[in-house]
């Protein structure tokens, strides 16, 4: 039998944390931090979930590839967010899909459009289903007749690999662990490995502008593609497969970061890489995070592209296990399929030193450094950490992440100043103190994308409302403090009214045009990206107003 | 007095080839390509300009920062095309504008929009009015009440620069040399260093997708973008500046290659660099173009990011007196204000040699060998070039560019079937044979963007017919085989019926729908990017089309 995907957390059936990886998560959140559960929370079986009657069937012509069995509707109720998390162990389904379709094709995916756009039934595109802000969480109130869920999972394939211009045409559906398996036999990867990478779909990456595997350079998920198809109620769209172009703005960019909001996208040629052969990793230990972060800029601005430079404080390394609180280990690493990579990794390790930084394993006497030290005991915890939620929610207690990117001028004030938001908002919400951590996921030239994680024991019973008001706090102080609402986790539902702050206000009327163009009846994905009516969203500010800001 | 640009060609007042110099180019044309020009045509005077009367008058709020005088609506009826340059020379100065406004801040531009919109007109924003596409030549028809430049190079100030996360906010209407002087201080650089270097502006820049100095990676002006602020008859729109965001589609890349059609980009903050402190510079031969294509694949796919990686045929290094005809150059360079640079050029000379390349001037022994040999000579050729035209345009001899960028896999097939449509355009078109040459101007791991020039002799009475002819046909050639119409010169006018082919329906209709929110009226850069309705585009392909096509 197929291994199926768990519907109340992370991964497929059979997995997660062994008895004593969830014993040390609860002894750590416990001993270290007072963080202790009070709920008693159970995962709800299928059979006690109550779905709601399905209010849609689907037609003869389409029914062979669409589902309503009970499984694939509650599984297609939520993704991977701590809300979630939350609804699920409350056994919240009253807004189950009406019916999951699984294409095959393009031509599959232009009929169940028609179909939904004739019943007046919202359509809400599915990858791995690993959102973590409710872009795939169909709860969408009672302006349609009914909600159908298009899993991509069965377009899964790669269709033509280019070893001449490293590049590949993979259809939406394929997840990570698939493309790549594609790929192999002609010694190509994509190279793209977010959190994600397991569950989530090439076209789920696109459409949320994921963020990968690279903390410098090629980050997102953008640098790597190609050309995008896409099919929209108002019929197909595909760029043109260029290496580089200046012809009028992107037609890609539309597409990457449209959130099922305006299409499906079927299938991408992206761009591919020659399998590793040279890697190097070493790990520094700072006293303080801002020191490390002093570093961390230096290698950024030093034009070295590495593959990875990251850093993590010292509550992040002492709740996953890596550390004792008292430093923060900074990671850079390079890889390349072409050359030896010791003179990028000198300079870096000099940056590093010259910031203050010491060693935590030498990387000239150890070519498993990324295995060893700090540097390996966290990538272990990184691995299982998207486990961690489903021992966590039951028991009332919060796991959660946030990011966003921010110049580096005003870096340390948005640091400070969002951490501690988050600390008092717990402190205020839950009444209890809870551990607040940040790493740097990715970086810039120009500024680092900080990765903010926390934890705090809640009133179980009240569970989602304090998570929410914890999130707003947050959210504010991201917005307010010149920050983005995200990253790479996107926007999806549980980000928009700090989107709809963030991007500017003609933007947002313009994003609507598109969709009334593209899905004239506003059927995909309701309540993502686009919920204004054009006209509705204000000018950021008045030429007069900006004239004299400007001109001084 | 203030120099002034020339409106007859390239650069300012005074400037131009020396007398050897323009001997030296003539006597090649003839001897080398048999390329002899049979026209007599001269520069119209000023006085001899027929300008039609002015149809507008400013209103008495912005009469002082507009102008009628003659020169300045001169100036303003043409770029820096081939059919511009033509046009000049035959003196057709119908369409000359009736207005040239300079505005100072974002506040006068306020004003001259609702005044061009009151009034019925149209507005051509002006940069350096560089362009070679047509992109801000006023020839629009009568469907208007009159022409209004808007020429942005009044707004010409770096605003704020911030070291820190190496950053500037940079007016929309500073050129090149402004700008940078205004970073050097503060021991920064954009580094952005097209041949339009010294005339171009910032915004204009942006507004076209300008392609700079790095013929690798940072290549064109998007990837330096971190905000921008744009005035639009619908009021302002400014992205917030970050270092990297996945919050939906990204509002930048909208406004970058907007091409006048959606606003006027008014200032930008933007990403630095520090000035180059290690630089290597060395050349190659090949005997072939495509054998030395072969190397720049391998460089440009090693991960190395040369500044500098670039491909001159035979052809080329001839007409610009860099070489016999012989051999094919190959120029690579690396440049770091942090590091020294020989492991990557250690690397990239063993890709070159791999592929067959001989040296040309030793790079360890040479630190200055970007200024010997061949390299040097293409290289005070290629600064020099844009000066010819007006020697060449009078005499009746077609000296004209055009680049795309393909993937590798379909670029022999591109290369030999756009330089044989253009030899044989120009043989069946002018009667006479050419002399047709190819460079790449920059280079991808997924592909190169060639660069095409082109001389001929024309019956100097159809010279923009016979232009238009072969332009005609090569662009064709670029759309048929895969290619963008343009890597890096922007739409304009002149390409407007093959970018309609190569961009997606759908995306076409979007940009229209963002018109018309954007500029209700409609009078921003008329016939540029946008001339559709929406819905007057087809889809791509059906989606059953697709299915077929792919589904294989």
């Amino acid at each position: 039998m197929k291994k199926r995907l768990k519907y109340w957390g992370w991964g497929y059936e059979g997995e997660g944390l062994s008895p004593r990886d969830r014993d040390a998560l609860l002894s750590t959140l416990s001993g270290e931090f007072g963080i202790r559960g009070a709920g008693n929370g159970r995962i709800p079986a299928i059979e006690e979930i109550i779905l709601p009657v399905a209010r849609l069937q689907p037609p003869a012509g389409i029914a062979s590839i669409c589902t309503q069995e009970p499984y694939e509707r509650v599984l297609h109720s939520f993704g991977q967010s701590q809300p979630d998390s939350i609804r699920v162990f409350q056994a919240d389904f009253a807004h189950a899909p009406d019916v999951v379709a699984y294409p095959r094709d393009e031509s599959d995916i232009a009929a169940i459009l028609e179909w939904a756009g004739d019943a007046g039934a919202a359509l809400i595109p599915f990858g791995g289903g690993s959102s973590v802000v409710g872009g795939v969480t169909p709860d969408i109130g009672d302006e349609y007749t009914a909600t159908i869920v298009l899993d991509m999972t069965r377009m899964n394939r790669v269709l033509e690999v280019d070893r001449v211009s490293r590049a590949a045409l993979i259809q939406g559906g394929a997840r990570g662990p698939e493309l790549e398996a594609g790929l192999k036999p002609h010694g190509m990867t994509l190279r793209h490995f977010p959190q994600s990478f397991r569950l989530a779909t090439l076209g789920g990456w696109i459409a949320t502008r994921s963020g990968g595997h690279f903390a410098t350079l090629y980050t997102h998920i953008d640098d790597l593609v190609e050309s995008v198809s896409m099919v929209t109620p108002a019929g197909r769209m595909e760029s043109r497969r260029l290496p580089g172009s200046g012809a009028g703005p992107s037609p890609d960019r539309l597409m990457i970061g449209s959130e099922g909001a305006l299409g499906i996208i079927t299938q991408a040629w992206v761009r591919l890489q020659g399998r590793v052969r040279f890697k190097a990793t070493a790990g520094f230990r700072f006293p303080d995070f801002i020191q490390a972060a002093g570093a961390v800029r230096a290698i950024s601005q030093a034009g070295l592209f590495p593959a990875n430079v990251r850093i993590v404080d010292g509550v992040e390394l002492q709740a996953n296990g890596a550390g004792d609180g008292s430093f923060t280990l900074l990671v850079v690493s390079f890889e390349s399929a072409d050359h030896p990579v010791g003179p990028w990794m000198d300079r870096a390790e000099e940056c590093a030193l010259d910031h203050g930084g010491s060693p935590d394993v030498d990387w000239r006497a150890n070519p498993d450094a990324h295995l060893r030290g700090a540097v390996g005991a966290w990538r272990d915890a990184f691995i299982k950490m998207p486990y961690n939620r489903e021992i966590l929610t039951p028991l009332g207690i919060i796991s959660d992440t946030f990011e966003s990117a921010i110049t580096w001028d005003r870096f340390e004030t948005f640091y400070h100043n969002v951490r501690e938001t988050t600390i008092r908002a717990i402190r205020e919400v839950t009444g209890n103190e809870g551990a607040v951590s940040c790493r740097f996921s990715h970086s810039y030239p120009d500024g680092p994308a900080p990765y903010f994680a926390f934890h705090c024991a809640t009133d179980p019973n009240s569970m989602l409302k304090q998570w929410w008001e914890v999130k707003r706090a947050v959210s504010d102080a991201v917005i307010d403090h010149g920050g983005t609402i995200t990253h790479h986790h996107a926007v999806g539902r549980d980000h928009q009214p700090w989107y709809s702050k963030q991007r500017p206000g003609l933007f947002g009327d313009v994003l609507a045009r598109a969709k009334q163009h593209l899905d004239p009846k506003g059927i995909l994905n309701p309540g993502v990206l686009v919920h204004d009516e054009p006209g509705q969203n204000q000018p950021d500010t008045t030429p007069e107003q900006a004239s004299r800001v400007t001109v001084k």
